[in-house]
C-alpha cells in the first residue's frame, strides 16, 4: 500500500514555515507499513488541489492532506472536496456540539456564525473526531481509493493520526511491515566507505535496499526492507549489519533505529545511574535544547551554564581569570575547565563543555572561525580536543553539537553499566 | 515567472530528514521575485525522477532538483538527467581538478575511480561551480524551461544558489517583485480576528492577499502582493496595514518581513546598548539556542543558566531553598527568583526566566502538566507571569519559548531607546 501526502497552504510555498507535518505522517506511516510515494506541498487555490488529487491517485491508494481546514476566507480545502467528489455540505450535530463545547470551555469571545459553520461538512466523508479543535477530519472512499484530510495545525493532525486514522487504516487493510535501520559512522566519506563495503553491498538480498546519508561529519548508512513478519526482517538486517560491521570497525560507534544519539545517551546514562550537565559557550544552548526536548530528561540532565560572554565563564563556572587570559578564552584548558567547573557547580557525574567561534568574524583574541574545543569531564578525570568545523555559522553549531553528543557516547559505551 | 522544487531522496519519505532545503529555497527564489508553484519530495528512482520532471514542466518555467548526485550507487539523478534529456555523460577537466584538489586537501584517504567519475557531467548541462563539494551543480535549457540540479548537502546547495543559481536567473529572466509582510498578534482566535477586520479583508485592492497563520497561541496576518516595482508594493500593502492597525490595537505587537521575533528583540537591544541573560527550566536552552543561531548575538546576550536540577536553581543563581520549599519549583516567586539570580550573576540589564511542567506528568511537587511561569526582570524591577500551555511536551516548550520572547518584547518596545 503506497500513500501520498499533500500540503496545502501557501505558507509552505513562500519559506515561512517548516514542513514538520510531513516528518510526522511520514515517520508514523511508515510504522505500521505504509509506504510513501511521493510529498507535496501546494498552494490553497482549489484548482491546484483538484490536479493535485488527480496526480495523486495515480501513484498512491491513499492520500492524506492537511490544511485549508480553517474558518477563513483563505481555507478552501473543504469546498474544494465537495466539488471533486461531487458532494455538499450538510450540518453535523455531534461536531457543532463539539465547537460550541470547545468555545464555552476555553473561547473568551463569543462563537460566530464562521465558527459554527465548520460543522457543516460533506455528506460523503466519514467523520474523524478533532478532540482539540474545530476542524474536523475527513475520510473519504473513492473508487477503491481512500482520501484523507487532517487540519493542519500540527498538534491537532497528530492527534488525529493517532486516535483515528492510523487504528483505521491498520482495521481496513492488511499491511506489511517496513523496517529501517541505520549505522552510524565517523571519520570517513562516503565514497571511501562505498569501495570498503563494495562485496557486502552487492551481495544484499533483496528486497534490502542500501543508503549513504552523509551530514556533518558524518555518513550513516541505512538498510531498508519490507515484508511479511516485522521479527523476520529485524533478523535479516541485523545478520548483514552483524557481516558489515568488521569492514568499518575504525569508523562505527553504532546502529540507531529511530532513536537519535541523545536517546541513545539518555538510556545508557539512566541505566548507569549517572547524571550529566554541560557548559556551553559556542552552542548557545543547543545541546540542553536536544536532551530536554524528551521527556524524563530530568532522571539524568541537571542543566547547562550557557555562558556566551567571557566574563559568565567565570562568574558562574569558576573559571579562573588567569587562564583565560594565558589561552584565550577559545583553547583546550578553559574547555577543559569549563566541562570541570559544570560538573562541580551541577554536582553532576559527568560535563560536556563547548568553547569556539562559530563566526562570522574572528574572534576578540583572534581566534579563526570554525575552531571548536569540547570539554569532557568524567569520574575519573577531563580531557579536551580540538576541531575544525568550517565557516558557515549555522554549520559550525550543529557540528559541535553533533561532535559532542558523539564524543561522550564513545566514552559513555566504554564505562561500565 | 513559476518554480518547482524536487527533492530527491528516501530519507524525506521516511521521515528521517525535515526538507528544510526546501525552505531555503523557497525564499530564496521568493526574495528575487519567483513564486513557487510546487515542492516535491520523490524517492530516488530513474521513474518517479522522470514522471516528477514531466508533471513540472506542465506547471512551472523554472525546475530546481536537490539530491541524489553522490558518487554512491544510490544515487541516480545524473545518469536520469541523461536519459531524459538523451544526452551522454562526458569528463569535464575543470570539475576532475577541483575534485582531485579537495581530496588534496581535505581529506585523508586516496581519491578513487567513484569520486573521479564525479566529474563526468552530461553535455548538455551548463556547469554550475559547487565550491565546496564534489557534485558538480547543473543547469539544462530544454524548450523554453530551465532543469536544475544541485546536491542535497545543505550548505553545498545553498552556496550554489547564492553564487550560480541567482544570478544567472536574474541575468536571463525580467522578474516581477514579489513582497509578504506578516502582522503579528496575540491573544484572539483566528474567526473573531476575521470577523473583526471583515470589512477591511473584503476591501483589499486586488493582488494584495489575506492568509491567517494561527500557531501557539499567536495568529500572524500575512499580507502577500506582487507587481513591478517593490518600493510601490511595499507602500501598498504598509498602507493596508496602517489601515487595520486601529481594528486590532488591543492584540497587535508589531510587523515581521524576513524577521523572526528574537531578530526584533536582538535589534532592539542593540540599538539600546542593553544586555541579556535568561534563566531556564522547562525551556532546557531553547530561548538561548534562538538567539545564539543569529551572528552578533555577544553583542547583547551574555547567556542562560539552564537549571534544570532544582538543587542548580540555587547553586547557579542563588534562589532561597526557602523560597522553593515555600512555593514549590514552578511558582511565581521562584520564576522572579530565578530571573533576580540570572541577571545579577551574567550582570545584564535584563534576564528573562522560565520554570514550569512541560509533562508528561504531574512534577515532583504535584505541578499539574502546562502550567508554567515566566519570570522578566528589567532595570526598573521584576515581575512574572503565569500561564497554562496544555498537555504536550513539545508544544509546551515551543509555546513558552514564543511567549517569553514576546512577554520581553512588549516591555522593550515601551522601553526609551
Amino acid at each position: 500500500m503506497k500513500a501520498e501526502l499533500i500540503s496545502i497552504g501557501d505558507e509552505i510555498l513562500i519559506g515561512q514555515i517548516v514542513n514538520t507535518n510531513a516528518v510526522f505522517l511520514s515517520k508514523a506511516l511508515n510504522k505500521i507499513g505504509v509506504e510513501i510515494a511521493q510529498i507535496s506541498s501546494i498552494s490553497d487555490q482549489k484548482e491546484n488541489i483538484i490536479s493535485a488529487l488527480d496526480e495523486a491517485r495515480k501513484r498512491a491508494d491513499f492520500i492524506i492532506m492537511t490544511g485549508g481546514l480553517g474558518p477563513t476566507k483563505d481555507d478552501v480545502t473543504k469546498h474544494t472536496l465537495c466539488e471533486y467528489f461531487d458532494d455538499q455540505l450538510v450540518k453535523n450535530e455531534r461536531v457543532l456540539e463539539h465547537i460550541e463545547n470547545i468555545f464555552r470551555k476555553y473561547v473568551t469571545t463569543p462563537i460566530s456564525e464562521m465558527n459554527r459553520d465548520q460543522a457543516n461538512l460533506p455528506s460523503k466523508a466519514t467523520l474523524l473526531h478533532n478532540a482539540y479543535g474545530t476542524a474536523a477530519g475527513m475520510w473519504f472512499s473513492d473508487r477503491g481509493q481512500v482520501f484523507v484530510s487532517l487540519p493542519g495545525v500540527p498538534y491537532e493532525m497528530e492527534a488525529l493520526m493517532r486516535n483515528e486514522v492510523l487504528p483505521k487504516i491498520q482495521q481496513e487493510f492488511v499491511l506489511p511491515a517496513l523496517y529501517h535501520k541505520t549505522i552510524l559512522t565517523y571519520g570517513l566519506g562516503e565514497s571511501a566507505i562505498a569501495e570498503r563495503i563494495e562485496a557486502w553491498e552487492n551481495q544484499l538480498p533483496h528486497p534490502i535496499k542500501l543508503a549513504y546519508l552523509p551530514s556533518l561529519g558524518r555518513v550513516r548508512l541505512r538498510l531498508s526492507t519490507k515484508g511479511q513478519a516485522l521479527e523476520k526482517l529485524k533478523e535479516q538486517v541485523n545478520e548483514q549489519i552483524e557481516k558489515v560491521i568488521p569492514l568499518i570497525e575504525d569508523i562505527y560507534f553504532g546502529t540507531e533505529e529511530d532513536q537519535s544519539i541523545e536517546f541513545l545517551i539518555a538510556s545508557r546514562l539512566k541505566k548507569m545511574g549517572k547524571t550529566l550537565s554541560c557548559a556551553e559557550s559556542c552552542t548557545g544552548g543547543a545541546i540542553a535544547t536536544r536532551f530536554t526536548a524528551h521527556a524524563g530528561a530530568s532522571e539524568f540532565f541537571c542543566g547547562s551554564a550557557v555562558t556566551y560572554a567571557t566574563e559568565s565563564k567565570t562568574d558562574l563556572l569558576g573559571v579562573e581569570k588567569s587562564l583565560i587570559e594565558k589561552h584565550g578564552v577559545v583553547s583546550g584548558p578553559v574547555a577543559a575547565a569549563m566541562a570541570l567547573g559544570a560538573q562541580k557547580k551541577y554536582q553532576s557525574d559527568y560535563a560536556l563543555a563547548t568553547t569556539g567561534n562559530a563566526g562570522p568574524t574572528k574572534g576578540d583574541q583572534g581566534q579563526e572561525v570554525g575552531i571548536v574545543f569540547i570539554g569532557l569531564a568524567t569520574p575519573d578525570g577531563v580531557e579536551s580536543f580540538e576541531f575544525m568545523m568550517g565557516n558557515n555559522r549555522t554549520r559550525v553549531i550543529q557540528k559541535t553539537v553533533n561532535q559532542a553528543l558523539e564524543t561522550l557516547y564513545r566514552v559513555l559505551l566504554k564505562a561500565p553499566v
